[in-house]
């Protein structure tokens, strides 16, 4: 019977793949009974596929290894990596020339597919790991949007007490997946929920609520754009990401920031609403905040912020640029409560410079601000749920002083 | 930059994969941008994988055709199928001899994998749409079970009202996955918060609290099963599959119950909690509803029901099996207000034998029940989204007339 043979399949999995490795065990992010993909303390990787009629298999670490895979007589194809660094890893196998998942991982929605990802845990570091504290909920909501006249899909993080303290409101951030992610990757990928959970059972952070929403928006009735907005840099594809982001823009501001405050119980004024985001997030978050000061006091840009998106890149003239947001250092302070900005170490020059150079700007123009480099961290997860962890705890400040 | 280069493979997707086809447009379930899989309006699909290098490569619908596909020049490879029923169909691609998800569908959980689908609209069928209509929440929350000695997720439906009418409480259905796939099946590939709420808003069915926990447990310190219990047929895999179904029905009973009725507001009572599941599902139900007759009062069987755990499979003896609870059909009907059972008429004979026969020996023991088999519908998601469809309006009917 096939839920049978479904569940021999997951034993099987477990027995035929055994083998002897010091040290190795199976991921955390692997699905029910797979044995393989296989860590050890080294952070080390060991990968298994079946392709018994390849002729070439590689494995392909985004941000890391990109190896060929060694045929055995049983069909399957193995390769140990070299240790990567702790953190949570994207990867793909390319199987004679075809880049797919690995049906061993559990699936998470990066570079605009279902890839597959190891976990490799960083020593000490409990912030992300779930405790026996009280755990807030993520809900799943659906809102209609004019914008794109489409139901859109989003996640909220309730915290804990939520549904008890009924007379409680609560100040919310605003929180985004990077270019190529979903609404999902804060919570599979970036752990937002358990880092909130942690930081609230400390007392480290307000409790708050955190929407998670789809970063992408098409205006109803609009087509994706065509071939020469795909072209790299071309003046086209500046054009159809501005429209995307300005799209999105409306959808934020016109229909789910109403649903949030009218769905949940919000503290629905610009004191108590922050907005961040990773990557493509970042630069959106500086897109919408910055256009939209009434609406927001708190803002995080994540291994992505400001000039991305805007014609020259990294130049900024403060007097000009976001409408000419940052041309009074005072007045700028006086609205914005806290103005973040960070990046990994270890992440490429393009958003190194990048992040470092806003910095510096900001910096030059007299912009209170904090920046954070996360130490030996690539442009990958373990650097934005530490720039979270970070963040969170110096939001909504103010409402406490209020109350 | 890496967001801005995962930008353009969505867009790049939508432009070169571009191919004139009457009435192919993509499928419903595609990832944002990606022009295959496609269907028609005669239901047929169309799908395109790249694979350069690879020597052969076939689709393979695990319900349908599995069929070889065509090498294009410029390394893709394609194929129409003929004409699908409507509903929700998993299906794999093999490229030379690996079993993979298609990067341009969406990943749903099913025969322990990420697996790919197409979604295929049953003409006229708006039950299971979303509509402009009140919307429940689905709710990820996390337990501690000890019972497995971990941290188990489930999701839980909330319906429309929830959190403004803070004085109502709720019937509770605990509804199960299938073998092979997991706690996020009946939103994700049921869509049952869906069908919920429209039901709810047509006043069809009441409103309740729907949960959906993850049907594999293991008990604290277990490992997985030897091979032994791997052998289809085996006795070691009849007790196998027993130790998990009672694993499981401790961590529902003293596990996800008290959580639930403590974190929702919940009628704790028997009279107010149903349990359903399909297939591996439908069996847990039984073996756990009829040994917990003091806690449930509402059981539905999806393409799985009773039998299939015990030795001897299809025998029944009324008297004996589950402790008795057939023994007396006047006691039973005074305790189990529904016992629903129902199968796709086109599911193999192996389902549609079993529960048939089912249906015949509780006839032939005089036990009230409903049976319904779901005209053209195989051992698939339609076949249980239809059965929710007709089970939820039946449940809690005891609880109106009472207020």
């Amino acid at each position: 019977m096939k839920w049978m043979l479904a569940i021999v399949c997951a034993l099987a999995a477990n027995i035929c793949l055994a083998q002897t490795a010091e040290n190795f065990r199976p991921a955390s992010t692997n699905v029910w009974g797979a044995q393989y993909p296989r860590i050890d303390d080294a952070g080390r990787v060991q990968v298994r596929v079946k392709a018994p009629e390849a002729t070439t298999v590689k494995l392909n670490f985004w941000n890391g290894p990109k190896v060929g895979m060694q045929k055995q007589s049983d069909g399957f194809w193995t390769v140990t990596t070299e240790p990567l660094v702790p953190g949570f890893h994207y990867y793909t196998v390319v199987i004679d020339g075809a880049e797919v998942a690995d049906p061993g991982s559990h699936a998470f929605f990066g570079g605009t597919r279902h890839a597959s990802a190891v976990e490799i845990p960083e020593p000490g570091a409990t912030y992300y790991s779930i405790q026996d504290v009280p755990h807030g909920q993520v809900r799943e909501v659906w809102y209609h949007s004019k914008v794109t006249g489409t139901w859109r899909h989003a996640l909220v993080y309730l915290p804990p007490g939520y549904d008890s303290q009924t007379n409680t409101r609560y100040p919310v951030l605003y929180l985004q997946h990077g270019g190529g992610e979903d609404e999902t990757g804060w919570i599979r990928q970036g752990r937002a929920n358990v880092i909130l959970d942690n930081l609230v059972a400390a007392r480290q952070a307000e409790p708050m609520i955190v929407v998670m929403a789809y970063g992408y928006a098409l205006r109803a009735g609009e087509s994706l754009p065509d071939t020469a907005a795909t072209t790299f840099g071309s003046p086209q594809m500046l054009k159809a990401m501005q429209d995307m982001a300005a799209t999105f823009e409306d959808d934020v501001t016109q229909a789910l920031i109403p649903f949030v405050d009218k769905t949940f119980r919000t503290l629905p004024d610009r004191d108590n609403r922050a907005m961040a985001g990773l990557s493509m997030g970042g630069m959106q978050t500086f897109h919408i905040t910055l256009r939209h000061l009434d609406l927001f006091s708190h803002i995080g840009g994540f291994s992505g912020a400001g000039g991305l998106l805007q014609p020259g890149g990294g130049k900024f003239d403060p007097k000009t640029d976001y409408n000419g947001a940052f041309a009074d250092p005072d007045a700028f302070a006086k609205k914005v409560h806290v103005l973040w900005l960070g990046v990994g170490s270890a992440e490429g020059e393009r958003f190194l410079g990048s992040i470092r150079g806003l910095h510096e700007n900001l910096n030059a123009a007299g912009i209170k601000h904090v920046y954070v480099e996360s130490p030996g961290t690539d442009h990958e997860w373990q650097t934005w749920r530490r720039a979270l962890h970070d963040f969170a705890p110096r939001l909504f400040k103010a409402r406490k002083a209020r109350s």
